[in-house]
């Protein structure tokens, strides 16, 4: 079957690519669309040193085999960590903590720029009838956009800021759009501004003058967020840090101490309200661009807005 | 009258300084008892090289003249930062925070090491009368303990790690340990453990072998802190940072990112609460040290645990 496979140096293009089975407790699950997250781009760019295998987590499929019959059948998508089941982060809902988890197409387990890849049953989760796969691929990183109110209470009353303007920060707007709070995105592409129109107002550094925010969500995956956000967040505000980059940060605590503001990291997050969110009709999200698995050097360098592979 | 002046290098006493007029809306203080603070020896050593005046801030005084008749002859104790009142942050119940604060003691304003101060009447709490003056005195550390349950859900069944065994260290165990919550006290001092032996288990870092924690709270008021907290706070936990130190830390906010660890600053903290507690008989602090204020340097270089100046 098509596969794009990690050598550990760069995506290598197979079709004969083994397909693989089940164990006990996952199933198999045939891929319609998978779609790439940067993430992806930083497993190539050598964030993951020792994986090797299949690319891809982002992804919507249909189970083709498992030993859940509820599963059999169902469109679905499903999440990235799967945990041992047994430590202190298993047993405490923090399985994507697990120390010895396995990730799907970034540590030990192949991904989903495959035709059939296998998925723990309890990771996957049926997508609505109603919902279009085009919008279901979209399940993951809007995931990752609702922890941060998974995490942060976000009032209606808050001010908000998002720098960035990129996919991620798109997902968060959206999010924190139905909170109704005021939300401001700070970005540097406004050719991208069309997407956050209803979301959100939309301005570049300079245009913020002396404004400052409750909370400030980086988005930017630059060590450049975590500095623009200290200067805008209130006294007593909150910073929350979606960016991931290799390298420390020179940071001056004691002024995130005197001015008593919290810093909190923000990862993947949960699929059922994506779901449910998507299945509303409550969020809008650009159409994606699709590609044959075997033209993946023109899908990853695509400048459209949401890249992936179409194996229907 | 009798006063401890900071001339911009060191601590002068002085017993010709001239006794203070209160302006409107503001009480004149005969102080009591008034104690040594961390901060003070920070002013001292260069930590706020604009000001010049009277050093302290933790006092218990009684009210000679006001405008407020409900204040005149009470026994009170009285917070530090005094905001313009008309700001984002004075509106928004964070006067601490006021950009153009002044703070008795180091910004602006005499502080408490002299006979007579003035203070901002909204800024004073009368004490209850069965609080003897010499518990009194601690309501003002113990305050920004309780910032810490006032900024975060401390649950009883999380468990928690104070690292530091000094003044505050003291003051939030005895907070924490109120939660119920299992509470550990990382320090390098067994000499002080005696005092905590109601409120928390004691151990040395070596002690610890691999115990995790949900939430650290860092009292060492050094950069050593942020990175032993680090190591021992779990995924999803949440570290608290009250020290303060010049220059900046080199931290690698990735991990933080990843594994979803919130970081929060935390200061001055709320009075009534622990007037309560104190007067409740929750709090179990040690007897503090006096000291005529004209042997200031004596007082300084003490090692008892807590010391203070006696008005009376």
């Amino acid at each position: 079957m098509k596969a794009l496979y990690f050598d550990g140096s760069k995506p290598v293009y197979l079709e004969d690519y083994e397909k693989p089975v089940p164990t006990p407790g996952h199933s198999l699950i045939r891929v319609l669309l998978s779609a790439i997250c940067n993430t992806d781009r930083e497993v190539i760019a050598g964030y993951r040193p020792d994986f090797r295998g299949v690319l891809g987590h982002e992804f919507v499929g249909v189970v083709e085999a498992s030993d859940d019959v509820n599963l059999i059948g169902r469109r679905v998508v499903g999440e990235l960590n799967e945990g041992c089941g047994e430590c202190l982060y298993c047993r405490t809902g923090r399985e994507k903590h697990c120390l010895t988890r396995k990730v799907i197409g970034m540590e030990g387990l192949d991904g989903t720029f495959e035709e059939y890849f296998v998925l723990a049953n309890h990771l996957i989760h049926p997508v609505p009838d109603e919902l279009p796969t085009e919008q279901a691929i979209y399940v993951e990183p809007l995931a990752a956009a609702l922890e941060i109110p998974n995490q942060l209470h976000i009032k209606p009353e808050d001010n908000v800021a998002v720098i960035g303007d990129g996919r991620l920060a798109l997902m968060i707007a959206q999010v924190v759009s139905l909170t109704g709070a005021d939300l401001t995105v700070i970005g540097r592409h406004p050719e991208k501004w069309d997407y956050f129109k209803k979301a959100a107002k939309t301005k570049t550094e300079k245009d913020l003058g002396d404004e400052t925010f409750e909370i400030v969500i980086d988005a930017t995956g630059s060590p450049s967020g975590i500095e623009l956000a200290k200067n805008i967040v209130r006294k007593k505000g909150t910073i929350v840090i979606k960016s991931t980059y290799a390298g420390t940060t020179n940071i001056d605590l004691s002024y995130f101490v005197v001015n008593e503001i919290t810093i909190m990291g923000s990862r993947c997050g949960p699929f059922p309200p994506a779901l449910t969110l998507l299945d509303k009709g409550l969020v809008n999200l650009p159409p994606i661009e699709l590609w044959d698995v075997k033209d993946y050097d023109k899908a990853f360098s695509s400048r459209a807005f949401k890249v992936g592979f179409d194996f229907r």
